[in-house]
């Protein structure tokens, strides 16, 4: 392993994970635990299965502090899926779903439940180019839910502290790209849903978290893939489930608690963003977060230089260094380095040097 | 590697994967190509993960000779989320759908299909136990869709010579535990689907061929997710895609096409297939299998002993053995021999050799 060359991952989403998961899941490939078999040729009904997924329901909910009246769901489809499960489990027919809107995510999220019902925009940022978080909420106190996305991963607009809905009204977030980065308090939400391919692990996998009285919404004779009800007090094993993708998640999670659990991830993460922060501050607007200060998201900086060209040439430049994934996406242009919690403190270094290094040589 | 144990994998699904393709997997886990990433950690976007699908695709294309006018599609959500997304898409209101009911999963497909309309059965053998293929179909001429299982995962019914629908009748197939076993004509069919964990790969993914023309079916405003047009017109990257299991699926394809391609595929499977079918069938009625001889698959042998004791000392013996997987679903008991593409002559052989030690010691 002398020779492993490994690149500085700031890719958006699938991304950078834990080398020592990686390393294991790789020990593991041809006889996982003794059984003589890959984790992906075992059956979803074995019992070496079993503790594959409730184990890592075990550690999410330890990690999370989950309460007891919550299922947590090992679903496919991604947070696209969610977007249309969501709508048709918790929203009667007639009633209308509020939803926070704060950048493409959520922006897509509203669409898609549009297409099954009535919705209301609680608040809708674009007009500011989805740089902060809205002043104040327009909400409906009848409303089946409040929808908002925790972290924007485009715009790189992040919620430190969860909008109130009316009583009554559950709250409901697309935790995707700051899932697991931190502590949050879970009994504010109804429903926390987050596709795995930031944080967590690998693309394939969607996690879902609600309280049970909220899967008692769901409605009778749903299509069995989207009905929250079945997947739930099936323990996610309905029919055949991502297997790998689960595995890996467990991987991580395990990687996770090792770190200290979620309260030393959110030190590791905030010292990772502070160190690009302070270099775009102090960078005399050479580099421009796209975010507005207190909106500003631990998990991706979203930034411009002075012009098109220049970005094209950092992009390059920082891929012969080794740091790959920071083009932007193209809705805001420039870059994105994206800092989720497997980058290393010694990567979010490695990119500041070079920053700093491009300023002297291009400012 | 001296000391690698590898068990005899009979698993239903998932199940057995060649051997060289988990090895090649383990090689890359660390840095895919160069890149200094797994393939898990590498954008969907990149030019890295293109080649890894679009050579996946053109590798099915090769294997299965399919024509130009169909689409490849790789989704989520296994074959259950293709009973809803078929009605969905290719049965426009008010018409009706036919479906041949010859085991559990035709028996599931229509019943997801009865949530959202109009069905039709045009012939349903579960009266006979789901031993066999029915002997003649009550077809409706204005059908949207004729639907079968060509092979039955659990009762081990397989169709060699897919069922004639009427003239323009589109004919839509659940291939899942038989995709990629052996040649077909792809151009007898409107839409092919498979769930990716039994012949071609991991669980994670559904591999779904569709003609052009049914693809014009698909209805304005379906949620984007559950949207053949949207994923079809995207090439399956609409949104993150589960990318380790279509670099499996694209490993697997490759050793499939240096096996031979499928007639060459198909050759060791009835080999396989043989051996076991022989040794029933030379065991004086100590083995019965559940089929009947006409319709019995290559892939998965249901078979019953004298007694449901000797039937779990059976499996029990067999696992210590190394032949794992072999006990049979709870709704037809006894045993399951899943003989699919990456089962090696050598397992077969090792299964019939200890079926016969068993019968001489226990019959």
């Amino acid at each position: 392993m002398s020779d492993l060359k490994r690149a500085y991952n700031f890719n958006p989403g699938p991304g950078v994970l834990p080398l020592e998961v990686l390393q294991q899941a790789q020990s593991e490939m041809l006889d996982f635990k003794g059984t003589g078999m890959s984790v992906m040729e075992i059956s979803h009904r074995s019992k070496e299965f079993e503790s594959v997924i409730q184990t890592a329901e075990a550690d999410l909910r330890e990690l999370l502090a989950i309460p007891a009246n919550y299922k947590v769901m090992f679903l496919q489809g991604g947070a696209h899926l969610q977007f249309t499960m969501i709508p048709m489990n918790l929203r009667a027919a007639g009633v209308s779903a509020d939803y926070i809107v704060t950048g493409t995510w959520s922006k897509t999220a509203i669409k898609e439940a549009q297409k099954l019902g009535a919705t209301r925009s609680a608040a809708n940022t674009e007009a500011d180019g989805f740089k902060g978080l809205p002043d104040k909420l327009d909400l409906d106190p009848k409303a089946a839910y409040l929808h908002f996305t925790s972290n924007e991963t485009i715009h790189g607009v992040e919620y430190f502290v969860e909008p109130t809905p009316p009583a009554d009204v559950p709250l409901v977030c697309d935790a995707s790209s700051d899932f697991i980065s931190r502590p949050i308090d879970v009994s504010k939400y109804a429903l926390i849903y987050a596709g795995a391919q930031k944080n967590a692990g690998p693309s394939g996998v969607t996690i879902v978290i609600e309280r049970d009285d909220m899967i008692e919404r769901t409605p009778a004779n749903l299509p069995v893939m989207l009905d929250y009800k079945i997947m739930a007090t099936s323990g996610s094993l309905h029919n055949t489930p991502p297997s790998w993708a689960i595995y890996m998640v467990g991987l991580v999670l395990q990687w996770a608690k090792k770190q200290g659990g979620l309260a030393a991830v959110e030190k590791t993460n905030r010292t990772k963003a502070g160190l690009v922060y302070d270099t775009i501050n102090q960078s005399g607007g050479f580099y421009r977060g796209h975010a507005q200060t207190e909106a500003r998201s631990l998990m991706n900086i979203p930034f411009r230089l002075p012009s098109e060209e220049l970005e094209e040439t950092f992009a390059k430049d920082a891929k012969k260094n080794s740091l790959i994934g920071l083009k932007g996406h193209r809705s805001v242009g420039g870059m994105r380095a994206s800092l989720y919690n497997a980058m290393t403190v010694e990567g979010a270094q490695a990119l500041v040097d070079f920053m700093k290094e491009f300023q002297k040589k291009n400012g």
